[in-house]
C-alpha cells in the first residue's frame, strides 16, 4: 500500500516533484533552511574531525572493555563541545566478552601459520586443540552431516561473501558465523573455522559476534574463529589435495560476567514540541581489532555532526533532535534494545528514526517505513536530498540495528542508505580506520541527515509512529 | 654508447625490424621457436601452479628458519619433477635471525596497541622500552638532529613510499628501514620505529633488512620495527595534538648464530656448448610473514616453468639455461653472493643473466647491460617480445638482486621489467599470498623468459660477458 502511493505521487508531481512536495508538505522557509544545512554539510562538515577524535583519542573500544569507559566520556564531551543543549547518559547492562591470544597453524601436512580471529562471544579453547579439518561448502552442508560424523574434529565453513552496494550478500553468508558453531558441535565437532564474512584478499579475518543455541538440548559451546581470505584459500588448497589436514588451535576468549556501558545522548531542544524528538544515531562501541572508524565512528560523526548544524541555525527546530550514540550494538544490538525499553511510553513522540551504520560511502537512496498520509513528506525531503545524488526508493530498508526495537515497538522509520561496495572489505578487521573514509563523501551525508532530521523536525504531522498494540 | 648504436638500428630496420633483426642476428628456425615458446606460454603455462605448490605446501620459508630447509626440498623436486636435465644444491651461510613476539600501544594520553613488526636483522629490545616518542618527517630530518637530541626516548620516521610503476619510490624511501637504526641510535634513541615501506592502506607492517652501522665507532644497535602505514598515520595524528606521547614497545628477535641453506639449481643442458650458461632464476627464500607468493615465488614460479618449456622441446637449445633459486635474498642477498664466489672462474661462460624479482605484474619492456655487439641481439629478442606488449628501452635497468655479484664481476645481463604499480601494496608483509597474483599475467611472464632464454641460448656469439679486470 506504501508502494501504491508512492507510485501515484510519483506521477502527480512528474513535472515539478520538487516544487509541488514542498507545497503539499512543507513551508516554503522551513525547505529553504534544508537547503541551507545540506549546501554548508555537503560544502564541509565537521564529521570527519569528529571521527579523526574518536580514532585516534580512543581508538578500539569494544563493549565491557577498559575503552568503553574512556568512549562515553569522550562521546559526552563530544556533544557539548558541539554545543547540544543537552547532554546525559543512559546505562545498559550485557556479558562482559574477553579476547586473548588466539593462534592457529597447519601441523601437517603443510604446516604453516594461519591468521586466524575468535568470533565474538567465542568461548575459549582451554589450550591447544589439535584436530583434523573437515570443510564444507557452506552452512547448510555442514547441517546436512549425520550427527557423529565430526566427532574429534574441526570444522570449517568455506562459503565467500559476494559484494554489492547494498550489502545484500551479507545475509546469505553471516550463518556460517552466527550459527555454524552450534551446527559443528551438534555433529561433534571440536571447534569452528569460517571463512571470513568479507569481501577484502587481506591477511586480516574479520570477527563479528556468534550465537550459541540456548535451551536444555542445546550443544556443548565450542570455540569459533574465522581464518583471513587469502587463509581460507590457503586451507581450502590444501584440502583439496586429499591427505588430512591436521591443525592446531589455541584460542583464550570467553564472557566473564557483566559489564556496564551508556547510551550516551545530545538533544537540540525543539521550541514547540520538545517533548517529539526525531531520533538519529550510530553506534558507539566497535570491534576491538581496528579503530571503529567504518564501523561505527562514521554513523557516530556523521549523526553528530548533522545534529550540530541544526543546533547552530538561529531559530531552534520545532521539534528535538536526538542524536544516540549507542552502547554494545555488535554484541547484541544491547544499547537499542535498551533504549527502547526505558522509552517504550514514548514511541508516539519519536516521530521519526534513522541510523547510520554502514560505513562511510556516499548515500544513494531515502527508504522509509512510514504512514501512507506521510509519503508526501516523505517525497517532499527526497526532493531536498536529490542534489545529493539521492533517489527515494519506495522498497525495502529499515531502520539500522539500534531502532529496530523502536521501529518493532512501532516506530516510523528512514533510512539514507549508504554505498557498501568496499564495506564489507573492512568490516570488523584491524583494517577499520581512519584512511577508509573519504571526507567529501562523510560531509554528504552529514548533509543528507541534516536535511532528514531537521524537515522531520519541522514536519506538518507525524509519519506515522504509534505505540503498536500487543508492543511490550 | 649501447643507446646510440641501438637508436641506429631502430632507423634501419624500421620497416620491418622483426624480419631484419632476424636475419642480423638469429636463425630463422630459432625465430619461430621463440614465437613458438611465446604463444605456447601465454596461452597457459606451469607458473601458476608451481607459485601454488610452493605458497600451499611450504608457505613461509625465511631463511634460516625451519621452513627453510624444506623450500629447499621443495625446490629440488619441483625441477625434477619439471624434467630438467640436471639438479643440485650448492651451500650458502649466513647468520641466523630470529623474530619472536613483537608488541607495541600507546600508553599515553590516548592508549590503543599498534600494529608493528620487526625489520629484519633487528635485536631484541631486552623486555618492554617506554618512553616517549619524537618524529621525524624522514631520514634526512632525523639526520639532522644533534647528538643526545634523542636520549631516552624513541625514535619514529614518518616518509611516504609513493606509488610508480618501476618501484622509483623505493630507493628514496628505504634508507629509513636500512640505515635508521643506526642514525636514531648515535644520537640517543632507545629503539626506531618507521612508517612501512609501502604503497597500502593495509593495517599489515611491512618487514624488510635493516643494517647496523659496522666498525668500532658504530652505535649501539638498537631495536626497530616497521608501524602499518594506518599505524603510522594514527601516531602521527596523536603527535600532532601537542602532547609528549608515550609508547611501549617489546620485541623478541636477534641473531643466534649462524645458518645454512642452499641455493637450487636446475639446468637444462645444451647440446652445442654445455659449459656455456644463460641463468634465469628468482629467490627460494621469503620473509616470515606472508607466504612469499610475490616476492618471491612468482619469480621462482616464471623462471622454473620457462626454463620447462625449453627442456620440452624436441631439440635442446644451444647452450645450457640454468634456473637459480637463489637462497636468502632477503637478509644480504647472500644466495647470490655465493653464486658469483663459487662461479667466478665462469663469468665469461654465463653469456647472460635475469632475474625475476619484482612481483607478479606483467612485463612492459626489456632492457639490458650487454656489449654494443650484441646490441642487434637485443633488438631481436626485442621483437620477438613485442606481441606480448613489451618493448626495448635503451636505458635503465638492472640484472635483479641476485645477479648483482655476477654482473659486478662482468656478466651481461638482461631485465624483463615488471609492473610494479602494486607490488609494494602487498611486499614483504602477511598479505603476500597467492590471491595477489593473476595467473595470465604469469603466463604472459613465462612467454617472455622462455622468448629471451631460448633465443640468448641460440645467439650467435655473446652478450658480452667477461671476467672484468680486478673483480674478485
Amino acid at each position: 500500500m506504501r508502494t501504491a502511493a508512492l507510485a501515484l505521487a510519483a506521477v502527480l508531481f512528474a513535472p515539478d516533484p520538487s516544487a509541488f512536495a514542498s507545497e503539499a508538505a512543507f513551508a516554503t522557509a522551513d525547505l529553504k533552511t534544508a537547503a541551507y544545512l545540506r549546501d554548508l554539510a555537503n560544502g564541509g562538515s565537521s564529521a570527519y574531525d569528529i571521527v579523526e577524535s574518536i580514532t585516534t583519542e580512543v581508538g578500539p573500544r569494544m563493549a565491557g572493555s577498559e575503552a568503553d569507559p574512556r568512549a562515553v566520556a569522550w562521546a559526552e564531551a563530544k556533544f557539548r563541545e558541539l554545543g547540544f543543549d543537552r547532554v546525559w547518559t543512559e546505562a545498559v547492562t550485557f556479558p562482559r566478552w574477553r579476547r586473548g591470544a588466539e593462534q592457529a597453524q597447519v601441523l601437517a601436512p603443510y604446516p604453516q601459520p594461519l591468521h586466524i580471529t575468535a568470533l565474538g562471544l567465542s568461548v575459549g579453547s582451554n589450550g591447544p586443540i589439535e584436530a583434523e579439518v573437515v570443510a564444507f561448502a557452506d552452512l547448510a552442508a555442514l547441517s546436512a552431516a549425520p550427527a557423529g560424523s565430526l566427532d574429534g574434529k574441526i570444522a570449517f565453513i568455506a562459503n565467500r561473501m559476494t559484494r554489492s552496494r547494498d550489502g545484500k550478500g551479507y545475509g546469505p553468508a553471516v550463518g556460517a558465523r552466527s550459527r555454524g558453531a552450534s551446527e559443528a558441535a551438534s555433529r561433534g565437532a571440536l571447534a569452528l573455522l569460517i571463512r571470513s564474512i568479507g569481501t577484502d584478499h587481506d591477511r586480516l579475518p574479520h570477527t563479528g559476534a556468534l550465537q550459541y543455541a540456548e535451551g536444555n538440548d542445546a550443544p556443548l559451546r565450542i570455540p569459533a574463529a574465522a581464518l583471513s581470505n587469502p587463509d581460507a584459500d590457503l586451507l581450502a588448497n590444501m584440502i583439496r589435495r586429499g591427505q588430512p589436514v591436521r591443525l592446531r588451535l589455541n584460542i583464550d576468549a570467553g564472557v566473564v560476567g557483566a559489564a556496564t556501558s551508556y547510551n550516551v545522548i545530545g538533544e537540540i531542544t525543539g521550541s514547540k514540541y520538545p517533548e517529539q524528538v526525531v531520533i538519529i544515531g550510530g553506534h558507539l562501541d566497535s570491534w576491538d581489532l581496528g579503530t571503529g572508524a567504518i564501523d561505527d565512528g562514521a554513523g557516530v560523526a556523521i549523526t553528530m555532526a548533522a545534529g550540530a548544524l541544526i543546533g547552530d541555525l538561529k531559530t531552534p527546530p520545532d521539534r528535538s533532535i536526538r542524536v544516540v550514540a549507542f552502547a554494545n550494538e555488535e554484541q547484541g544490538l544491547f544499547g537499542g534494545k535498551a533504549y527502547a525499553e526505558r522509552h517504550q511510553a514514548e514511541i508516539g513522540q519519536h516521530i521519526i528514526g534513522a541510523e547510520s551504520d554502514f560505513g562511510a560511502g556516499r548515500i544513494y537512496a531515502l527508504r522509509a517505513g512510514v504512514s501512507g498520509a506521510a509519503q508526501p513528506q516523505i517525497a517532499a525531503i527526497g526532493a531536498v536530498l536529490e542534489p545529493l545524488g539521492i533517489t527515494v526508493e519506495n522498497e525495502g530498508g529499515g531502520p539500522g540495528p539500534d531502532l529496530i526495537a523502536m521501529a518493532g515497538g512501532g516506530m516510523a522509520w528512514a533510512q539514507l542508505a549508504q554505498d557498501g561496495s568496499d564495506y564489507f572489505d573492512y568490516h570488523h578487521t584491524a583494517n577499520d580506520t581512519l584512511d577508509k573514509i573519504d571526507p567529501r563523501a562523510l560531509d554528504q551525508q552529514v548533509a543528507a541527515y541534516a536535511v532528514l532530521a531537521y524537515l522531520a523536525a519541522q514536519a506538518d504531522g507525524g509519519f506515522g509512529s504509534a505505540a503498536k498494540p500487543g508492543a511490550p
